[in-house]
This record gives structure tokens, sequence and C-alpha cells, in this order.
């Protein structure tokens, strides 16, 4: 595959002047119109040591406006960082739409040089890169431009290269010990690149090798690449990003059909109960701290199911310097500028905290789908990036408890009633509610389905009856203890 | 001062019932009109031990719209927050405009304890609420109404209510050995708080002492107590945010004036001195990283005065992975929403980094003052608060090194007119940049204030006449390698 990047291409002065001065003007121009469109671009540059990508870094950031893009270099992940699944910090450095952000040392970079040093085996580089090519989809699927540019030079280019900086005392200390280390390994490093370029170049995120021999036809054409697919994609009309509201339908059996509503927890059998099961909760959570495990609850259901409720009892239990509740709201300007996920992988706590959702991502496929938020391919697809998602955070030590809770639509109705009739729960009732509530069928159906398709053997949904409000914080309560002891003993 | 929170005052179940009634309501509408205000609510619950601040917690949460608030518990930092100023987390934490936040140990915490337990002496607690007391004029003179409570039990009570839930397995836990080990020192806590409270007590923040015996009581008079200070502030005028542009100035001599804009520095001394220079600062970066000092470059001047360029000298002399460079362009949504220092506190470096910013904290003393964006009132103290800020920073170990970059007027224009030429500079130019030069003489004397009231021992201004591209190139690297150098040797 290198073969082709040791052809020799040259540019001369001249010429990458004159190419120069157009490209730029060009770029400036697309940048301009990038700010209103509705997606960002992501351009990784990666390469061969001495290729020279610190000096195309620099070229890009005085032909661009850099008002308008960033440019993150991944270092070695920080103790914050490593708090957290790998991919959070590149969830984290994307750009918003409608902005340019240059990447280097990206999550290409440690598979290779673990591989390379022999650190990991064949099985884990794919899975490695598997994650990486899910990642890039999961972006390309909600618009993102990915651009990945491969800087290659030959074994003698780099020798050459490297000499010549070590020869002056002023340029010296840009060839780093690390840069002659992996110099050794060039012919290692080659086969595997060339592996890592061909598994991961996607019809949605392909790679583009580039010769880099010859700096002015290296930067001109890296000008020119970026061009390009910018010109393409401006050009190619917006995404449909309006869906449908989902046709009523009649009498769906669901599984929440088959649960036992009856069920109850009577008062004196709850005064028992609840305190013992706060104590084992509270002694738990001194054991997820100690263990550096953290803990995710997910707390869906109809409305008026008693969410709230449930979560105070849980949080009763905990020191308050351990948890955090996230009530899922409109997201902000910044969150809509982002793909869906992001505001969840935003909240991503550090290990040995307790994280509690009242709604989650899940209104990708329940709201969102029902109401028409988002589009059918937009719905259809979170199913797959919920589950990468939820599979990252569980292999981080996450214990991930999804709690749906639910009522039938009498208890719901008369609850809405009551509510009404109290001044200080009336705020929780609105004309919205009961327009839901009509829609109830459609609600049942796509809880049904999320259930079916997200009840993971790591992530499982557990189903609690809430018509009795004392049975289900019972039951939510010994789910999270059970779960947390089973995530202990593992 | 805690004798008056010791009289026995007791709410019947009954009067506890129907206050609570009213206050839910009252609450709820208050948080109601809070969601369409110009200021946030923070409110701080400290106390004995034992005198029930988790308890207060769940009370407000279970009372209050909790989509509309934030609870924040602090612990201990973490790396990442340990990696900058202790005041960062606190800045971090800051509701927006619109919303309530309740915050247990806060920036009072650690004082307290440190002194009670002879950790710090009383210069450094006298210190330490002076910095707390700094920080909440800050944010009160920007809006934000800053509730203080403090809740006190005797030292009898504390032995009851200790003695009672360690008597039942079931709420055992709720005490900790810290808590039993601050029991032991109650005598001591108890004048060493009142100190805290008198020396902190202000009229932006002042706070209020709350007995706690009785629960219902407790619960009702923080309630009564948000309840009254939201009403109060809710009732009093929207303040004026709007300023004036600055009148027209003749000629005014400026600190400026004086500098020697003929200082040229010529090609063949240039192709020289700046290759060293970039070495000279690459073997300093390191040197920063391995002493866990961080570097951060404030670059303002006139317009056009070349800051993006000698932006790049600089970094083309570092490592990508190590630095960050900073366009302060319009604030975002979530920005907007906070006091304007926010942003700034949010992108601030861990430690071993470079944070290069293109413009800062300062444009509001410059542009915003002379164009009116901000009051006489908000740009004057801001002197004040970029001092606090600054000092903060440097305290921390960050090199703090601010750099003014000036031309002529005649430059200037010239410069403008040679950007119209180039098609790829043209962007840089706008009708706005012209408008701005009718004000120079503004500008001029706003930046002479500046000067003179920013130049401080730890944060000096450099001033470096760059008519002369290749000379103010050289000083700058110059002035940013010195002052690199001065920090490591201290």
């Amino acid at each position: 595959m290198f073969e082709t990047a040791e052809l020799g291409r040259k540019l001369s002065k001249e010429e990458h002047k004159e190419a120069v001065a157009k490209l730029r003007t060009d770029l400036l121009a697309l940048q301009e119109r990038l700010g209103g469109a509705d997606f960002p671009v992501i351009l990784l540059i990666h390469g061969v040591d001495g290729a020279g990508r610190g000096e195309v870094i620099h070229v890009l950031n005085d032909w661009l406006d850099t008002r308008k893009m960033t440019t993150v270099a991944f270092d070695e992940p920080t103790e914050e960082e490593s708090h957290r699944p790998p991919y959070w910090r590149y969830w984290m450095a994307l750009p918003p739409k409608g902005k340019l952000a240059i990447f280097i040392s990206t999550w290409y970079t440690r598979p290779i040089i673990d591989r390379a040093y022999g650190r990991i085996g064949d099985a884990a580089l794919t899975a490695a890169l598997a994650d990486a090519v899910g990642f890039e989809k999961a972006l390309a699927d909600d618009g993102a431009l990915i651009i990945k540019v491969w800087l290659h030079i030959s074994k003698k280019q780099q020798d050459k290269r490297f000499r010549k900086l070590r020869k002056n005392p002023a340029t010296r200390w840009r060839v780093t010990r690390q840069d002659l280390k992996n110099q050794k390994r060039y012919d290692d490093f080659r086969p595997l690149c060339e592996r890592v370029i061909r598994e991961t170049s996607t019809g949605e995120a392909p790679w583009d090798v580039i010769e880099a021999a010859d700096e002015r036809y290296r930067d001109v054409t890296i000008g020119r690449l970026l061009r390009d697919r910018l010109n393409e994609r401006l050009a190619a009309p917006k995404r449909d990003r309006h869906g449908k509201p989902e046709a009523p339908i009649d009498n769906p059996e669901t599984i929440l059909d088959h649960l036992d509503c009856t069920a109850t927890c009577d008062k004196l059998r709850y005064k028992k109960e609840l305190p013992e099961l706060e104590a084992r909760l509270s002694h738990l959570s001194r054991q997820v701290r100690k263990n550096d495990l953290a803990v995710t609850l997910v707390f869906e259901g109809s409305d008026a199911a008693g969410k709230g409720g449930a979560i105070r009892r849980v949080t009763e239990a905990l020191d308050a310097r351990q948890f955090r509740v996230i009530q899922i709201a409109a997201p902000t300007e910044e969150e809509r500028a982002q793909h869906y996920l992001w505001r969840f992988w935003r909240h991503m706590p550090r290990l040995g905290r307790f994280t509690i959702y009242d709604r989650s991502w899940y209104g990708r496929v329940l709201v969102e789908r029902v109401e028409g938020f988002a589009t059918t391919a937009e719905w259809m697809r979170a199913y797959k990036e919920i589950d990468d998602f939820e599979r990252q955070v569980v292999a981080h030590g996450v214990v991930l408890v999804k709690l749906w809770l639910h009522i039938t639509a009498e208890e719901q109705l008369r609850r809405f009633q009551e509510r009404e009739q109290i001044p200080w729960k009336q705020y929780k009732i609105t004309a919205e509610d009961y327009r839901n509530r009509e829609k109830s069928n459609q609600y049942e159906a796509a809880a049904n389905e999320m259930i079916e398709r997200t009840s993971t053997e790591y992530a499982p949904w557990t189903l609690i009856p809430a018509v009795d409000k004392r049975y289900a914080r019972v039951m939510v309560l010994r789910t999270v203890c059970d779960q947390i002891e089973r995530a202990l003993a593992r």
C-alpha cells in the first residue's frame, strides 16, 4: 500500500506558491460556509515519525481561520481521564456542528504502539480497531465529516530527515528519544500500519495516504484534500432531521402487560425493610469506593410512576459527596451542536461515584421516536449506539442498573388527578402529560422494543411494578444492592 | 453568637404540616419566576455535625423542582482538581442565571477543619477567609443571590443525637468516624466557627444561624429564609446591564506613546536568533513539565499588531500535546449565563501545560469598556477581580506572561490596506476594524489604565513595539523564556 506513496512526487517553489495562494483563499471561503452547516469536520493527522505531523499542524493553523477550529493532541491519559472509559476524552474533544477540529495522537496511537512493542496481541488489536470503527460510524452517521490522513515517508527518508535535524543544535530537540526508539522498528511498524489503515478504511471514514517526502507537495496535497472533501459535502443536499410521529397502534401486547401490578408491600414490612436496605446500600457504597467501581442508575418508566420518590430513597442512603442526580431536560446550545450521546459522555462520573439518571439516553428510542423528534434511521441505529456506549461503560467498571417503573393506565390517571388537587404537586402535571397519555400504546410498544433490544447480559433491564409505591421502592433498593453485590463478587 | 440558636424553638406536627404545604407552593412558584430572572442563587448549608445538613438537602430536594437546581457536595479534591487553583472546582460548579445550586462542604470546610486540628495558624485562616469573601463578592456584584446557612445544635444535643443513631443498627452508619473525632473537639470548634461566621458575614453574603435541635423548626425556617430572600430579590428592580460607549478623547498621552516603535531586528540576526530562542523554549517547556509548573501567555494589543504570527513562533517550539491556543470569541450560551471570568476558569490548564490566549479576560476593561458592553461599575471592579484571579493562578504555580504588542496608527492603516490586497487575508479585515480605528484614542487610554492597574509584581505587563515583526517575535520569545527561567529558579 505504501509503495504508491514513495513515487517522489514534488512541487517546485513556484508551483507551491501559486497553489497555496489559491488554496488559502478557497479554504477560508469553505470554512466560512461550514460555519452555517449542520455538521462538524474532524481531521485526523497520523503517519510515520519525521513525516511532519507537527509541521502540517502549523501550516494548517496558518492557512485557516483559527477562530473557527481547534487542534487537539492527545497525550497520555490524565488521572481524571483514566477514571473514565478510554473514549471519554475523544468525545469531550469533538467539535460542534459548523467547526473543524484537527486531532493528532488519536484513538489509533495506543493500539499501534502497543502492538508494535508486543504489549497486546492480534486479537486485542482487532478489538481496538473495531471500537475505532464503531466510534467513527456513530459520528459519521450523525453527519460528521471525518478525514483521516496518513503521512508516509520511506525508511531512508526518515533516516535522512532525523540526521539533518540532529546535526543542528537549534533543531536537535525536534527528534525525541521515542522517535529514535521507534525508528529502529520501522520495518515492524510498516506492515502493522498497513493493516490498521486497511481495517479502518470505511466508507464513512476512509484513510488517505499522502506522500510526505517533499514538504511542499505534502502540505498542498493535504490542503487540497480538505478543500475537496469539504466542497463535496457542502454541495450534498442537507439531511432531513425531522422524523414523523408514530402512528396509533391498537392494543399492542407487550412485556409490560405481563407484569404483576397487584404486588404490594404492607406498611409494617416497609418500615422494617426500607431502613435495612438503606443501611445495606450505605455499606455497599463504601465498598464501591474502595474497589474503584462506579454505579450508574437509570430510571425510566411511565409518567407519574414514582421515579422521583424511588430515587430519594436511594440517595438517602448515600453520602452527598458520592452521588449526583441528573434529570434529563432539554439539551443546551452546546449539547445540541453535538451527537445526542455527547451529553451523557459529558456527565460520565469518576470511579467511586454514583450517578442517578432520572430519564436517560433512552429518550432517543422512546419520546424522540414516538414524537418524531428523531428520524427513523436515527432511532433505529440508536440501539447499537447505546449498546456500544453501555459496553464501554460497563467494561470500565461501572455497575449499570437499568430500572423501568411501571404503572397501569388507570393508576396513572388517578395520580394525575391527585396531583392536580395538591397545590405543590400541580407543577408536575401539564397538558403534555395528558397528550402523552393518548399515545400510551405507542409508548408501550416503543418501551417493549427498547427492553427487548437493549437488555444485555452486562446491562439488563429490571421491570418493576410500581402501582404500590412501597413495593416499588423496596424493589428498587433491593435490585440496586443485589447488582452491586454481584459486581463486587466478580 | 450561638446562644440565640439554643432557645429551644419548636414546631408542632400540625404547625409543621400547615407551614410546609404553604412553603412548598410558594417555593415552587418562586423557582418558576427565578427561571426568567438574570441571576443565580447559591445556597450554602454548613453547621455542626449531626445538625442535619444531609437531611436538609433531602427535604429541599423534596420541596423544590429538582429540574431547576443542582446539589453539589465537595469531596476531597481529585487529582484533576488539585492541578488547578483551589477555587477552580467552585467556579465550575456555579449555577447559571435562573437556577439554584445548593452547596455543602464548600470553601469554608477546609479552613475550619485545618484550623481546628492546628494544621494552619491564625494568619492562614484570615487569608483563607479573605479569599472566600473576595470570591463571594465577585459573584454577588455580578448579581448572584448568596444565602449562607449555619445549622446549630448544642454539645448536649449533638451527643444525644449521635447516641440515638448509633443505637439502631439500621442508622448506625450515619455517624462517621470523622463525626466522632470532631465531637471531641466541640469546644474548640465553637469559638472558631463563631469567628468564621463573623469575619465572612458581609453585606453581599451574610450568614444565617439556624437553630437545628428541632427538625421541624429547622426545615421550615430554612425554607422560609430561602423564600423570603428570593421574594425580596425578585421584587428588586432589574439591574441595568447596558453601559455607554466611551466619549471621544483628544490625544491622550499614554505609556504606549513612550515605546520606541523604530526598534528593528534585521533578517540575518532574525534567522540566527529565532531558532536559538525556539530551541531554548523547547528545552524550558520540558522543565516546566518536570517541575509541575504551567505557563499561560496572554496576547493583547492593537488590531493587526501581529499577535497570530508571534503566537505561531511560540507554538512551533512546543510539543502539540503540551499547548493549547485559545482565541477569545463571543461567549456561548452557557458562558453568557455565568460571571464573565467563568469561561477563563473553565479553560484553566493542568500543571505542565502551556495555554496561549489570543485576547483574554482583559477584554472586559478594553473593548467592553470602550464600546459600552459593560457598565462602568462592571469594568471598574474588573481590575480587582482580574487581580484576584491572577493572584490565585500564579500562587498555584502558573507562570503568567502578559504581552502587549503595539503598532502605530500609521502602521496599522498600512497593514489594513495590505490585508485587503491579499485574497486570503481579506477575512481578517472588516468594517468593524475601521470603526475601532476611529476610537483608537479611547482604546489607548483604556489600555494605559489597564497596564497601570494590572501590572503587578507577580504578573507584570511586557510592552513590545511591533512595527517590525521580526523584532516583536524575537522579543516575545525572549520575554517568555526569561520569565519561565526566573520561575524555575525560584
